[in-house]
């Protein structure tokens, strides 16, 4: 399962009622942060979380209510005595941005690596996590930016039928199941494939923030579970300045997941002279049925389907 | 008159309930704010306050918890379409701190003026307000590390009898008042000494956080008519981490009040790990009786005297 946190749901600037746009999303016992605003720290700690075990924070690009936060977490991470290291992933000058505003966070007791993206789409797994993905793409700003899906994939379904006739005893069961090759008391080598069905439809969200509508968010969404799409206006007559700021109205985030089908669209991002997404919601809903406003916390926990 | 507001009175880290400390100070149309650290921007709306007009910003010194906040504010008022030039006042480095943390907020449509602090005490005025004098003093922190006064002098009462017997129109008397030198319409010319009495008790606001007890802060607060001073701990077995922290108990910090006597003496910069100040306070008031609790938007407006 994937469980997904809505930190924050406002663009710009950090608002008394709203937090600044950032997602944290745990899975496999991993942590991982996307974006890191200014107050981001506090409402991860409103929302009962801590900032020490945050494994990886990808960041979408560098505009400041993005990552204006990232120090101060820093040193919540240290002073919570933090030792293991933390993965920073985004657009290329990741690390002179980060280094530069170290100016006040300069003595950290843990590692930073950095993962610079330049392709228009790059993947990659955290280590030991061969079964969670993390796929960036570009997408269309003012300034390179990218938005992330995450995707966990399902094994296929343990055949009780074959491990018998293999005489498996039921201890190397799980193993297997969790993609272990395996070797018997007997000598025999069992690989996963001999007891598995075939692979199931895992879990798949997808994050996009700060981008005009294009066609890699299309492709990243296909069939989400969860697509999280900036909707920086609600207003119709905000089109040009959505244009103009290489932003997104609600409608054309929607115009995108029906274009998607994700399972549940959430909008986010919002601009700061937008008091409440509701009013603009039957409009959305006209054109993608299954979205709903992100707000502070808004959580849920993906699962596999039953079957 | 003096409008003080305390922002926040959080140390270390912003909490959900406990922003961090920063003060804003208004007199004579004129907005000063004291340290910004993450989230400063959030609380100075909270309490119906803009980013726009602030004119200086002092900073006490630069650990994260004090400037952090810096970038989004700047971005902020830019996004208001501010004009006019910020004063940046600060211990030595200030520029080089600043401009690093400005990676994130490149371009800004004003500029910013630098006065970086290096002696023991240095004051000086904002232009256009020679009655508004601002006083720099170096405290003892782990850091280079200054506490700030502020003071409204105040002119001699208005002679009447005076103004009359010089033959003075009634247009001229306010121009005198505030201290402008005035040309009658025969041709006399006349100072405001000619008309006012002896100088009047001003009014002075002491501000002093991250620091141990030291001579410059009693020598700075003798007699003001607020002290906001930082208290990290409230209970007595945590002297130890005050001193190794190089910080202040509450109890430390009623201490210096006594030596000083201010009018008020308000707490602030409280550790996380506190979570009420008020159960502490009958010991500090024990030490100095005008002790208050600082709180988030805790304000005050500093009046003359009717005398």
């Amino acid at each position: 399962m994937i469980d997904v946190c809505l930190l924050g749901c406002g663009g710009m600037m950090p608002m008394p009622h709203r937090f600044l746009t950032s997602l944290l999303v745990r899975c496999n016992g991993k942590q991982i942060l996307v974006d890191c605003g200014e107050g981001t720290q506090i409402t991860l700690r409103k929302r009962g979380f801590s900032s020490n075990p945050i494994d990886v924070i990808l960041f979408t690009h560098y505009h400041a209510d993005h990552i204006s936060g990232l120090p101060g977490l820093l040193l919540s991470m240290a002073n919570s005595e933090r030792t293991d290291p933390v993965l920073m992933v985004g657009p290329k000058g990741l690390e002179h941005v980060v280094n530069s505003l170290r100016v006040i966070a300069p003595g950290l007791p843990f590692q930073i690596e950095f993962r610079e993206l330049s392709e228009a789409e790059e993947s990659f797994a955290l280590p030991g996590e061969k079964d969670f993905l993390i796929r960036a793409f570009k997408v269309r700003h003012s300034v390179p930016c990218y938005g992330y899906s995450m995707e966990l994939s399902r094994t296929g379904r343990f055949q009780v039928e074959q491990a018998e006739a293999l005489g498996l005893p039921k201890p190397l069961w799980g193993r297997l199941q969790k993609g272990e090759t395996v070797v018997t008391e007997d000598g025999r080598t069992i690989t996963p494939d001999q007891v598995l069905g075939g692979e199931r439809k895992g879990l798949r969200l997808t994050y996009v923030t700060d981008s005009r509508p294009c066609d890699s968010i299309v492709r990243a969404a296909q069939g989400a579970d969860l697509m999280i799409c900036e909707g920086m206006y609600g207003e119709e007559d905000k089109q040009q300045d959505a244009v103009a700021k290489k932003h997104m109205t609600f409608a054309e985030a929607a115009q995108l997941a029906r274009a998607a089908q994700p399972a549940e669209l959430w909008l986010t991002h919002y601009s700061p002279s937008l008091i409440k997404p509701e009013p603009y919601m039957d409009a959305v809903r006209e054109i993608f049925p299954d979205a709903f406003p992100g707000k502070d916390g808004k959580s849920v926990t993906l699962r596999f389907s039953e079957d």
